[in-house]
C-alpha cells in the first residue's frame, strides 16, 4: 500500500467512524454500533473502500488491546474475583450450550459433517469482550454488577474460544486432541492471568521514576503501551488471546489496585493514576474505533447468496440458536427475571473470535463458501442485535447498581 | 506480519527508542541521534530484529506527519514569512551547489554515466527536515531566528527535492524532462502551500464546535488527526511531500495563527489551543520516535564493503562534498560567522529524501550495489555527524536570540 493510500483509508476509518458514532449515539443507540456499520458500508459490503489489509487490520489490533487496557484500568479486581464463580458459571454455560447446539443444529438437522459443525459450534462460542464492554461503557454501566460479571464471563469464555480454536484446528488437521496439550495451555493461562497482574505491579515504582525523571519527552505513555505490548505477547505465547495481556496490564495499573501496596508507593499513586488516565485517553480514543470500524470491514454480507432459501434456513435457524443458546448463561447472574436477561443479552455479541473462527475456517476449506457465508450473517446480526436490545433493556434513566 | 510478531516489534522500537533516547539525552548528545542509533542496532545494521516492513515504514511515516504537525503548531507563520527570502537563499543555495558538485565529482572523477551521476547529486539534495527540526528542539532553540530560517529553507529544499526526484526519474525512464509538467507542479505546490493553512482554518471553528458539543470521546484528537491525513493526501495529489500537508495543518492551528481572526473565535481559542496541546502530545510522543528509528532501520550498514579502496575513495569525497557543498548556504544567515556557520550544519542532515532518492535508484537499477552503499554511507554519515556538531556549535547555556 502506498503511503498517501494509507493515510486516506485511515480518515476514512476515523471520519465515518465518528460521524456513525454521533449519528447513531444521538439516536440513543451505542455508538460503537456506528463504527461497525461505517466499516460495513466503507467495506466490501457496500462501497468496498476499504478492504481487510494487514496493516489496517494491525492497527485495529492495538485499539482492542488498548480498549482491553482501559477497562481493566477501570476494574476493581476485588469485586471481579467476587463474582467469579457466578463469571465462571455464566462463561461456562455461555460456551457449552451454543457449542453443543450449533453443532447439533448443523450436523443433524443441516446435515453438515463432523468437522465443519464442530466448527459452526465454535464460531458461536465466543462473546466479543470488544462490543460487550463497549456497549456497557457506551451505555455508562461499566460500573455495575452486571457489568463485573459479564466482563468476567466474558474473558474467561474468550479464553476458552481460543483454547477451543486451537483444540478443533488440531483436530481437523490431525484428526486427533492432544488432552495433556490442552491442559498444559488450561494451566499456562491460568498462571498468566494470575500472575501477569503482580508481575506489571513491580514494574509501577520503576515507571513511575522513569517516567518523572527520565529527560525525553512522552516517556509515561511509551512505557505504558510497552507494558501494555509486552503482557499481550507473553498472553499469545502462554496460548491466551493477546487481549488477556492488555486486560492485565489494565488492572495492574488501576487505581484500586495500588492501594493494597500504600506503604510503598503511595505518595504519586494518585498523581500517577491521573497522569497516565491524562496521557492514554487520547492514545485509547484514537485507536479504539479503527478496531469496530474493521470488525464492519471484516464483514463481508455480499459474500451471501441472498436469494438462497437454503441459506436463510440454514442461517435463521442458526442466529436463532446463536442468540437463544447465550442467553441461558444469564440464569446464572443474581437477581430477578430483568437482571438474568440483561445479562444474557449481553452476553450474546459475537465479533472478533466468531470472525476469526470464519476466516480460519474458511482458508482451510473446513467452510465452502454457503457455510461460510452462514456464519458471517449470525456473526454480523449479533452484533447489530445484541446493542440495540441492550440498549432497550438498560434505558439511561435507570440507575447502576 | 503475524498480530504478535507486530507487537513484539512495536515494543523492541518503542523502547530501545527511549533507552538510547535517555542515554544519549545524558550525554548531552541530541536525543533524536539515539533513536535512529536504536534503528541501527535493531535493524539489519546490527541485530536484524527489524527489517524495514510496510507496517512499521506506514506507522513511521505518521510519526514523521506528526512532528511536522508540531512544529507547524510552534512556527509564528509571521516570522517564517519575514524569513522568507533568506530562507529561499538558503534553501536554492543549499539544494544548487550540493546537486551541481555532486554530480560533477561522480560523473568526471568517478567515471558514473549520466544518469546514475545525476541520482547521486539528487540524493545529496534535501536536508532532511525530520532530524533537523528535532535538534532544534532537543537542544531547545527552535524559537531562534536562526532556526525559523533553517525551518523555512528545510521546507522548500524538501519541496524542491520531491521535484527533483520525480523529474530526474521521468528522465531516467523517458529519456526527456517536460518543462511545462515540471512548472505545473510547482505552481500547484506554491498554491497549495499559501491556500492550504487558509482552509485549514476555515475547518478550526466546525472542529470546536464538534469537539464541545460532540457525544462521542475522542473528537478532538480524530479531527486533528484527519485533518492532518486529509492535507498530507492534497498535499500528495499537487505533487508535493505528504509532510507538507501535516505542516500546514500544524500553521493553521498554532495559536499564534489564531490571533488575527480574534474577532469570531478569540472567545475559546486559548481554550481550544491548550486543548488542543493537550490531547496531541501524548500522541505525537508516541509516534515520532518510531520514525527515527525506522530511518535507523532502512540505512543497512552491512550492504558496504568496508574493505574496498574504491568505496572509501568516492565514499569519502562525496561525504565531503554532501557536508561542505550544504554548508554553504549558511552564508545568506544574518550576523557573524558562527551564526552563517552554525545554519549551514543545521542544514547537513540527509535523510528521508536521501534514502528515498537510494532506494528508487537501487529499485529501479540506476545504481548498482556499489553506488547504492557509496550514497547511503553518506546519508547515514551525514545524519548521524550534523546532530553532534549542531550540538558542539549550539551550546546549551547560550541563550536563543
Amino acid at each position: 500500500m502506498e503511503v498517501s493510500e494509507f493515510f486516506l483509508k485511515l480518515l476514512v476509518i476515523l471520519l465515518s467512524a465518528k460521524l456513525f458514532a454521533e449519528i447513531f449515539s444521538r439516536l440513543s443507540i451505542p455508538s460503537v454500533l456506528g463504527e461497525v456499520v461505517a466499516g460495513l458500508i466503507i467495506g466490501p459490503s457496500v462501497l468496498g473502500f476499504v478492504s481487510p489489509e494487514a496493516t489496517l487490520h494491525l492497527i485495529a489490533e492495538i485499539g482492542i488491546l488498548l480498549l482491553l487496557f482501559e477497562v481493566g484500568l477501570e476494574t476493581d479486581v476485588g469485586q471481579l474475583v467476587k463474582e467469579g464463580v457466578r463469571s465462571t458459571l455464566v462463561a461456562v454455560t455461555g460456551v457449552a450450550v451454543p457449542a453443543a447446539l450449533g453443532f447439533w443444529v448443523s450436523y443433524s438437522w443441516f446435515g453438515m459433517s463432523l468437522i465443519p459443525s464442530l466448527f459452526v459450534g465454535g464460531t458461536i462460542v465466543a462473546t466479543s469482550i470488544g462490543i460487550t464492554v463497549r456497549v456497557l461503557k457506551d451505555l455508562n454501566r461499566h460500573n455495575t454488577r452486571m457489568a463485573r460479571i459479564v466482563l468476567g464471563a466474558a474473558v474467561l469464555d474468550d479464553v476458552i474460544g481460543v483454547v477451543v480454536l486451537a483444540v478443533l484446528y488440531d483436530f481437523a488437521v490431525k484428526g486427533t486432541v492432544s488432552i495433556p496439550a490442552t491442559m498444559r495451555i488450561l494451566v499456562f493461562i491460568c498462571a498468566f492471568l494470575l500472575l501477569a497482574p503482580v508481575l506489571a505491579k513491580l514494574f509501577v515504582p520503576l515507571m513511575a521514576k522513569l517516567a518523572s525523571s527520565g529527560r525525553t519527552k512522552g516517556m509515561l505513555p511509551t512505557l505504558i503501551i510497552s507494558l501494555i505490548l509486552g503482557l499481550a505477547v507473553i498472553s499469545h505465547k502462554v496460548g491466551a488471546p493477546e487481549i488477556l495481556g492488555s486486560f492485565a496490564a489494565g488492572i495492574a495499573l488501576a487505581r484500586r489496585f495500588f492501594l493494597p501496596l500504600r506503604a510503598s508507593i503511595d505518595h504519586y499513586s494518585r498523581q500517577l493514576a491521573e497522569k497516565i488516565e491524562e496521557s492514554m485517553t487520547p492514545i485509547i480514543d484514537l485507536f479504539v474505533p479503527v478496531f469496530f470500524v474493521m470488525v464492519g470491514v471484516s464483514i463481508n454480507l455480499r459474500a451471501i447468496d441472498m436469494s438462497s432459501a437454503s441459506f436463510w434456513a440454514f442461517a435463521g435457524t442458526l442466529a436463532a440458536v446463536a442468540v437463544v443458546s447465550k442467553m441461558v448463561s444469564g440464569i446464572w447472574a443474581q437477581g430477578g427475571f430483568r437482571e438474568k436477561l440483561s445479562t444474557g443479552i449481553a452476553m450474546v455479541p459475537r465479533g472478533e473470535v466468531g470472525l476469526i473462527f470464519a476466516e480460519v475456517g474458511k482458508r482451510s476449506r473446513i467452510f465452502d463458501d454457503a457455510a461460510y457465508a452462514v456464519v458471517v450473517f449470525v456473526v454480523a446480526l449479533t452484533t447489530l442485535f445484541a446493542p440495540l436490545a441492550m440498549r432497550l433493556m438498560m434505558s439511561k434513566d435507570k440507575d447502576g447498581e
